[in-house]
């Protein structure tokens, strides 16, 4: 039996119709409502059974209500089943209230890694961890998030500028993520992983709750044993919204994940 | 009324029931094959329309089976009506198979598009359209496809050297895009145009057909009229799957849409 945290909160009860019990900890909160991207992770979980497929390749969820602690169904509804790709729904309700739903392609990801077709387009320049300061996501009440505890973070030392009071301007954050129990990074956890960072719209000045609308993951490879190197980015800030995109790249310098979520800024005034 | 085709084309029956009824038209084909951003901006119709807001913010499509010319009904289920998002799912059926699975999250955006978070990030820098040769989609059968009679494409004359027999490795096309039709763009219309341009896997010697596993479109801003320029991209090649980025610009210069997919690659040998 595993007694890795992220394993232990996404295990699923069900005998396999395709609806599936859970239960959420507080373990991946922020301030009382539970990190997106472990809702999307547990939600991968049961379309990867469902499906019979282990590998999420594109996951999006679309963040109906805040989910919380507690118990957690998972509903999946597969959709097509092909020779490499398999696709499917997931609905993740707590209460009766749906929290996310999610539509997603499972495949089988080889270990190697995609290939990029640019050079010098490699992961983020950062120095070795142990050189990295750490730091963690904040509450809206400015209190460390739970979530915090569960991951190493070693942020680029330019990184987090708004924590130090002086936001910036520039919409990037670059680090090193682990999680803090040892349990190595799969392709389970890289739903979660890509949702850890503080936001970016923190380096142009924005404070407050940037909740997320819609997230999509692509998954490109099984990941290496150890540190994980991340960056997000944004490129473009409207009137109410931002994209902010992450990279995962694995120990052995593989780009392993993608994604591009859309958020909503913080009303200006509100705290 | 309307007579510009891509109105006419994307024309909706129906009640408010959240049931619509469509025609696909052969006239955005790709050999026999509607093009997926055809039938993902018929979904966005229909979705527009039963949860009442003109924009789409995020809307995620997954192909589940070929979409043809002839009948179609596309089906919403509202989600989410929040002060400035809705959300809701939309399903497109063909003879009692389901096409295309959408998930969106719409509102109002604004004509003033968004702010670059970086400066030298703008728009494909592109001699003026008289100054850049013409091309369009080949369908696996080397034929002009019917979509690329629609449009008025004029490519970056560094663009489609695979067209040239000579496949530059780098996988980005850019180049000018509007309705031969002279139909202004709008929001409803983004969702096609990310997804017209041909293949940026050509350019890395792949031939034959790239069928789209998933695609996401970020509506960011209303687009001025005339012509809108686009880039596509890609950056991780798989060992089956690879990703395609496009962006959209407006006549300002304004960034109006961001899209990505995943897409399968031809297999070694297949045509």
């Amino acid at each position: 039996m595993t007694t890795a945290e992220f394993d232990v909160d996404t295990a699923l009860s069900g005998t396999g119709d395709g609806t599936y019990g859970a239960v959420l900890t507080p373990r991946w909160n922020i301030a009382d409502i539970a990190n997106g991207g472990y809702v999307l992770a547990l939600a991968c979980r049961a379309l990867a059974r469902a499906l019979d497929r282990e590998d999420p390749l594109t996951v999006t969820g679309h963040f109906l209500s805040p989910a919380v602690a507690g118990p957690a169904t998972v509903e999946v509804e597969p959709l097509r089943a092909g020779r490499s790709v398999a696709s499917g729904q997931a609905r993740v309700l707590q209460d009766g209230r749906e929290r996310v739903r999610v539509l997603g392609a499972f495949g089988t990801l080889g270990s190697e890694g995609g290939r990029l077709t640019r050079s010098g387009d490699g992961p983020p320049d950062l120095p070795p961890p142990d050189e990295c300061p750490t730091g963690g996501a904040v509450g809206p009440d400015g209190t460390v998030a739970p979530i915090s505890e569960r991951f190493d973070l070693r942020f680029h030392p330019d990184s987090l500028a708004w924590s130090r009071g002086e936001p910036s301007g520039r919409a990037e954050v670059t680090g090193w993520i682990r999680l803090r129990d040892g349990r190595d990074p799969d392709t389970a956890l890289l739903p979660l992983v890509v949702d850890v960072f503080p936001p970016t719209a923190f380096e142009l000045g924005y404070a407050g709750w940037v909740p997320t609308v819609e997230l999509t993951v692509h998954v490109r490879g099984r990941p290496a044993p150890g540190w994980l190197r991340c960056r997000t980015r944004s490129r473009v800030v409207g009137s109410e919204l931002i994209e902010e995109d992450a990279e995962v790249w694995d120990a052995r310098g593989a780009l392993v994940a993608m994604s591009r979520q859309l958020a909503r800024l913080p009303r200006p005034g509100q705290p």
